[in-house]
């Protein structure tokens, strides 16, 4: 979506009687405000406050580099903190990852559906793209490279968000992901791991990232193909814009140069108030997002059985925030929303603007996260009843 | 500079016996550390704190964008908030700037010397860079023309600091100014105004923004060919990052598409804190460093009088924090500094880094934002002593 589109939607949470699927945002209302507020008095109020208003090193803050590596080994991924790479939220790793593979012509692998933002963040660079498949069924490795060098360029990097995806809730298990290695191996390309949602598991056990078992394989961080994309947003806060990314050291080393060019470095303040927040309460805000969060999804995926029509089918997902519908064949979700907004006073997000190639038309994402009791009540069985139509 | 060699500078300040005049960085004694603190408590204690937390327009804050274009109307620009475009501080603003101008092989026109981070965010683009002479002597429009051509590209923008640049602490009189709106007329080419320094006058009169005299003579901002770029970085928090761009709405349109895809918005707590503070304090905080800072300018300049040996010539900057010095010809800065750290304990930035031809060797770059009187006392007495030899 364009910011005009976004700002339409905004519009549209704004007007109390439009129930709104929409927004593939965070409930605000479970931020840990009383936390964050504390840590920027304690931050400010001491003998930190000169560097947390002062500029600071395009690479990021010391100490929040330092306990990210040490979630990250958690996660199975042995690195230090000249593995991790402080960016504005995770849209910009994928904006600068964009900037350090992609020439005009080149190839990017990504899922049909996948996230919108890595799609924009990546077309300012123009690049063709190419389907991946990650449940199987993917093009031999020669048939992408002939296709990339039919347009002038080379197959860059994969893309995916391999847990909960944006859009499709989808979540890789551990043989998908090491096909995914296994291709990216062949083809010799980078492979860039959106793990955004990754936290948020509301069934089952977590699969490894990519990364970890890209290092099993090949040795170790600094010989990985593998660049994987943190962010504080969907736990802690997407306004206060602070990510990461875990990746080789020569891969950071770029990183951090390309980051000086382009902003110098991301807030001060903001990444020395999150690592304070991170330090003391992640784990026990993540829980309390997972409860809060995993009742809405029950909510969601059991008013749609008991209201949608035959014909209509949607994911359910583990974790994350969003479940995918598709729609009965030439049934475009684009104009069902147009009339959905006018008469169930329904908003969603229509599915085809996840898709590279612009299909996907009867396809559309419903996010969870803001879906009270009385959205998920009156919305579903109001967007059921237009579709009986 | 790279940010290895940042880093080793960083280094130079932390060792208690180095007397650094390199960092182009405000004091931070001096930040506005309470009321910014203040300011999070209040926006995070209140109705506000969901807002503060969450995503936003990628435009920035309203409230900000408006009291901004407040400011700039009392500096002759009248303009509305849809002028207004906010940043992750000025750096960010010349990356999209350029990115949006240039495609390799374009022509920038810069001043020799010039901000050495603006060349760092064009250099991303590939441009080629022709001289920009402020002082006059430029070439004619069909010589800038058929040099650019040759190159492959057009020239694109002028770029300049109109207000105590850095690195030299040269601001360009009115008449300078108009001629620098009637050459990129002439190219018909837009102008970039780095105004990052601009609220730091410690004698005179303002002159009026280059952005102030186009709206003037063109008829209003959204026919104007200069984009207004300003910060809050010099006057209230680098640490915070939030700078704007004053600029057509036309470009601020394709600017926000931009910053859509490359890190969504700046971050919206420290936007509506910037806000508040700015709001309350702006023009008590400027009285402030002007007081500070006039000081410390005219300390160096008595010290540089006094001491320096016949050959060094040196500006007398009316504000911002930069004094640059013109050394014999023959004399390397880059040596001087090598030799300067080791046997006077002095640092100072060689000039050269500063051209966009890699020329100006024997010149170099002071700042007095930090120059408490041991360090004028102390060090420029030994830095002329190396020069004397």
């Amino acid at each position: 979506m364009k910011a005009s589109e976004i700002r339409e939607l905004l519009k549209l949470l704004d007007q109390p009687d439009i129930i709104s699927f929409a927004g593939g945002i965070p409930d605000p209302s479970l931020f840990p405000a009383q936390a964050i507020g504390d840590a920027y008095q304690a931050v400010l109020g001491g003998a930190e406050a000169g560097a947390a208003l002062q500029y600071q090193v395009s690479e990021g803050f010391l100490p929040l580099r330092k306990w990210l590596a040490g979630q990250m080994g958690k996660l199975g991924v042995a690195c230090d903190e000249g593995n991790i790479f402080i960016t504005s939220g995770s849209q910009q790793a994928l904006d600068y990852l964009g900037k350090l593979f992609l020439s005009p012509g080149d190839t990017a692998l990504v899922t049909w559906p996948t996230y919108l933002g890595a799609l924009q963040a990546f077309n300012a660079y123009e690049p063709r793209y190419d389907r991946l498949n990650t449940a199987g069924g993917n093009m031999t490795p020669e048939a992408y490279r002939a296709a990339a060098a039919a347009n002038g360029g080379r197959v860059k990097f994969a893309y995916l968000v391999p847990d909960f995806a944006n859009p499709t809730g989808n979540t890789l298990d551990a043989g998908q992901r090491e096909a995914v290695l296994d291709l990216a191996g062949e083809l010799d390309i980078a492979v860039i791991e959106d793990a955004a949602y990754r936290a948020l598991r509301y069934d089952g056990e977590g699969e490894p990232p990519i990364l970890a078992l890209d290092c099993a394989r090949s040795g170790g961080i600094d010989k990985a193909r593998t660049l994987y994309c943190g962010s504080f947003s969907k736990i802690l806060s997407p306004g206060m814009r602070v990510g990461w990314v875990c990746a080789p050291r020569h891969v950071v080393e770029k990183l951090v140069l390309m980051k000086q060019a382009s902003d110098l470095h991301s807030p001060s303040i903001n990444q020395m108030v999150m690592h304070r927040v991170a330090e003391t309460i992640f784990d026990a805000q993540v829980e309390k997002l997972i409860g809060a969060y995993r009742k809405r999804r029950d909510a969601l995926l059991s008013a749609l059985k008991a209201n949608m029509p035959d014909g209509i089918s949607w994911s359910r997902p583990d974790g994350g925030m969003f479940v995918w519908l598709t729609l009965p064949e030439g049934v475009d979700a684009t104009e069902l929303l147009a009339r959905s907004v006018k008469e169930a006073r329904v908003a969603f997000v229509p599915g085809n603007a996840f898709y590279a190639d612009g299909t996907g038309r009867s396809t559309l994402r419903m996010s969870f996260t803001l879906a009270d009791d009385r959205a998920v009540g009156e919305g579903v069985p109001r967007l059921a009843k237009l579709l009986r139509r």
